[in-house]
């Protein structure tokens, strides 16, 4: 028996994607039916519950919501329930839960006390046998396959895609912008230039992150897997927060990764890319509007629709951090200190 | 006529929130007859629209309406109406417009098409005459004064205050948590300590933030505080989400500054920090719970109820932020590259 190499699961995992992408469009039947009780029930507020990697898996189903359903939404604090005994009059409220492991006892809690005061439940995980599928009303599969590394990666554009297909099912849509994903996410794995961003950023100490619109998701998930698997202190800023403040912070020691997709994002990025080049920044630009913008470095995404865009921008920049937790020394499927759920109150 | 010193008006403007705070309690009246028609029309969903720090102070009354009103609420994601032009059902939602200026033209619109479907619009400014105001239907009106220093400081914390005026008195309370913090702020502005800590991060890097709870935008606005004014690469975490993965990248390296009051939040905090104090880092506590967790250094604040601890807490870190400014050659007033209103669409 050898010895199990740094990093290896992650990299099977993320090898795994368009496999994974195309199980979860044959599928879609399937969410025809969930999104049909949610059509029968007309809930008239969305509220989605996470943590950690699914927390930016819900804000991208918050845009779709808002966008797609005409729906306004919100993120619940699970603190106001756990730790302040809310009790909020949750009647034509859809709750959406979503967590790789079904497991998070905050999530489950916030999930069994939204359905009893009325609240449509739906738990969106990757374990379908996990307590708060049972604590839910309805349950979303995300199919995605055991994930070994600790760094969630296929669990998480998996659940991307299981939130786009829900979605749109309930506007009654059949899911054909996510049609082609399976293939397109294996050129989007093998874009050119991820390497040499790898070699770039081997010494680097600050990074931030950026996106605009359906983007900002990925910004804050390319944030957190560089911190998880690099121990870089990256942060996640939304464009338009950006020039509000932080780009005070930025200069020529700053590296920004700028995820960019060709749609209203992807335009309303171009000026804020503009500032941030400006002030001496190395930019490297993640998406199908990577050559558009002002960048040192570009990895180039097909293009599709934007509302499925973040489904393919994560790719490359999990092989990204991926490849630089290697070059810097770690072990991205077992970074310092981290377990794979975590159990917080 | 004497230049301009480095920072004075920040630190003026810090030096007049006990004031601030004590005129904005005298006026509490204000707030009932505004809350009285909020009362009238029961809204069932209450979104926040706000960016910066006033996005800070937004997710401070998201929690305060969650527990203190019992009622949903989430925060407006403004691109999906400015660049998706989404134009969901606001019927039975009451949307909080959070705006120091009040000129932001993406919150402008979002407060406009709000209410062109039928939300009740509340303007949440420190400028009574603002186009935000025009477009909301109720306006609460900060009275924080000018505020010259780019870093919002006493706009900051009176919005606090103001936003807690208005949830506690649309559940019929009289403001009576607030009364004293007034004299409480004096207090709280010369704790002990304050300038150890702005030696003690004369030459750091890496500052993580965290809180939970009540504490939690307390956390993100000192992050947003030190970035701005030291350009330093500060990111705030909840204490929940800090254990999922951004734990990783705690180290011997990282300065931790933990916002702790009595209360909830504050006790589920503490194996959080234990856990990052087991991984070597430098904690500094702020707030009145500051004795009571593992840390290097302690800022203590006053202890007051829970829910109107935030506005306390930041003011030593508002200190701190200006007086490290200067240790590092800063201008807290003017920091490179900002203005005072950011101008997104």
């Amino acid at each position: 028996m050898t010895a199990p190499q740094p990093g290896q699961h992650m990299a099977k995992e993320i090898a795994e994607q368009p496999a994974v992408f195309a199980d979860l469009y044959n599928r879609r039947a399937e969410f025809a039916a969930i999104a049909q009780t949610i059509r029968e029930r007309s809930p008239r507020f969305v509220l989605f519950a996470a943590r950690g990697s699914s927390d930016h898996a819900a804000i991208y189903a918050k845009y779709l919501t808002e966008v797609l359903l005409q729906l306004p939404a919100g993120l619940v604090s699970a603190s106001t329930t756990t730790l302040y005994g809310a009790e909020p009059d949750l009647r034509d409220v859809l709750l959406v839960t979503v967590s790789q492991s079904g497991g998070s006892p905050d999530l489950l809690e916030v999930t069994a006390s939204a359905r009893r005061r009325g609240a449509l439940t739906v738990a969106v995980t990757n374990t379908a046998t996990s307590p708060i599928n049972a604590a839910a009303e309805l349950s979303v599969d995300v199919g995605a396959g055991v994930e070994h590394a600790v760094a969630a990666t296929k669990t998480y554009s998996a659940t991307l895609l299981a939130l786009y297909l829900l979605v749109d099912a309930a506007r009654g849509g059949d899911g054909s912008a996510a049609a082609s994903l399976g293939e397109l996410a294996s050129a989007a794995l093998e874009a050119p230039g991820i390497s040499e961003v790898v070699g770039r950023y081997r010494f680097v100490d600050r990074v931030l992150t950026t996106g605009r619109g359906f983007s900002y998701p990925t910004a804050l998930e390319a944030s957190l897997k560089l911190a998880e698997t690099s121990y870089l202190a990256a942060r996640a800023y939304s464009g338009a927060d950006l020039l509000h403040g932080p780009v005070a912070a930025v200069d020529a020691e700053t590296a920004v990764l700028a995820v960019t997709s060709s749609g209203k994002g992807g335009d309303a990025l171009r000026d804020v890319l503009e500032a941030v080049h400006q002030r001496g920044a190395d930019v490297t630009a993640v998406g199908s509007a990577a050559d558009k913008v002002a960048a040192a470095h570009r990895i180039l995404v097909p293009e599709t629709a934007e509302e499925v865009a973040p489904i393919l921008e994560i790719l490359p920049i999990q092989r990204l951090a991926h490849g630089l937790a290697l070059a810097r020394g770690g072990d991205p499927d077992n970074p310092r200190g981290l377990n794979k759920v975590t159990r917080t109150l």
